[in-house]
């Protein structure tokens, strides 16, 4: 329950000292169960690219999601982190010379900077192949069932068909201006498909009908295409300083996005429309959704 | 049962033919369940880095291991293919101009020349990704348990402690030349863990007992030994046109191998003795394990 904007940014912050702890655990030097050894500069380097201050935005998405549909919060925690570590490797993969070329992140140099980039590249393979076993280890505790139904769907939103491949579209975009449905297309892989996976994941861990797994699922695609006008408006309206990153960079490589097509007033009506039809979707849960809600709110007014 | 080598390669090639046709399929332009869109660059790229004429080693023991013990064939395919992908990807990224760079893999142009960087470095994320979708795919038609304990295992093999720690521990060696100790967990890491996985799965895929699977395990660990000493001799004896790559590369940048620690003549009664006790530990199973131990002689006596 979120009475309050207060109530909520406790909840989210909560959230995300969890889920940084489970991280912070998991890629420890404990060597586990078929590891030969854990290379502490690779250690280090994983640690690195994932306690770097981030939101946890997805995390938090998979666990209110769980616990609206009466899922187990410890499992929900240990997907979250997974999830965690795919958006991290690619934050890692995207900033490399050969991709976006950047420097910083949230105000620290990228991973290839305070290390070097063939760590990098490797930081981010091996974060990205322990998502997988963070969610088939013994830890998570869900029925086996879920666990194949879990790294099923994370595959296919992290891969060819999902994050990967909307980077490559994201790619050819800086050479080719795609037209209003290749940007929708581009968005709803690169971005969308790690936060429609975060909220259908909720229901799946929870064990829910095929029903609440639609809807839930059709909340974060909502959410999802929130967050990437939330993000084009902050391109063209914020600074680097807010950012932590480079902005108005998509402009600058003449990379299209629904902002620059249709304008900002236009975006900003979408934007609260998709915040709209996202809260719609909720209402079969009444107040047990509130936190969802408020989370539709903060993706659509986030600063940052 | 192998009753001659020539047996033995046309069994070795049968299976190739038999994981390309799948991995073609596999990668097809086909728009599978909960994906968007292929991107057809992507999807090329990683076409080319899959289908690029290797002996589908790991597959073959997958697959063989399997049958020894009674497992679905299709299956074994199935997680032999994946496990390709996981080999292939790894390829990719160790050739690019950051790690290894070398511009010619199998006597063709590595990926990211024959593509560029970043799509290089997007195909093989996306194929580390693919790996875990085809374990967790439905076609597969394994129990949701051994699919779980794959992914696990698969993951722990390739990830921060099996084949990604042993690249960033092989990096490492270039400026600080390892004892005989580090090379061994270096190399028991960066090849080691994928062909001991290949033999493991096998038996998981069988449903096989824990002691099968331990034997199969020690077995693979036997012949990744050997793979690795001959893959050390034959840098120091070979020559470009027979590896279709750059040779003489390991002693040239000053890393240590057995090779150059002990000398040939050790390391060739040592290559003897490892494919002994991989033949000694399918003793139990008789003339049905005879291609098995055929692969471990054809693996220490590999020309590239």
């Amino acid at each position: 329950m979120v009475a309050s904007s207060e109530a909520f940014d406790i909840r989210l912050k909560t959230n995300a000292q969890e889920i940084e702890a489970l991280l912070d655990a998991l890629l420890s030097n404990d060597v586990r169960e078929d590891e030969i050894a854990r290379p502490e500069s690779l250690r280090a380097a994983m640690h690195y690219a994932v306690l770097n201050g981030g939101k946890r935005l997805r995390p938090f998405l998979v666990v209110e999601s769980a616990l609206l549909l009466g899922g187990d919060k410890e499992a929900a925690l240990r997907v979250g982190a997974a999830l965690e570590c795919i958006h991290c490797y690619s934050l890692v993969h995207d900033d490399l010379p050969a991709m976006d070329d950047d420097k910083l992140r949230r105000g620290k140099p990228t991973l290839h900077i305070a290390f070097d980039e063939a760590t990098a590249i490797l930081a981010g393979d091996s974060l990205l192949t322990y998502a997988f076993d963070i969610i088939a280890a013994d830890e998570t505790g869900l029925p086996e069932q879920s666990k194949v139904a879990l790294v099923l769907a994370l595959a296919r939103s992290a891969g060819l068909g999902g994050m990967a491949g909307g980077q490559a579209l994201d790619l050819a975009a800086e050479k080719n201006t795609p037209d209003e449905r290749g940007i929708v297309t581009l968005q709803a892989m690169k971005t969308g498909a790690l936060i429609r996976f975060a909220c259908e994941a909720g229901a799946m861990i929870a064990g829910a009908s095929s029903d609440d797994r639609k809807r839930l699922r059709a909340f974060g695609e909502k959410i999802g295409l929130a967050f990437q006008l939330a993000d084009d408006l902050l391109d063209v309206t914020s600074d680097a300083a807010t950012m932590g990153k480079a902005t108005g960079k998509d402009v600058g490589r003449g990379k299209g996005t629904l902002v620059s097509l249709r304008g900002i007033g236009w975006a900003e009506a979408e934007l609260r429309r998709h915040v709209e039809d996202a809260t719609q979707l909720l209402e079969p849960y009444g107040d047990a959704a509130a936190t969802l809600a408020a989370t539709a709110r903060f993706v659509a007014a986030r600063k940052s």
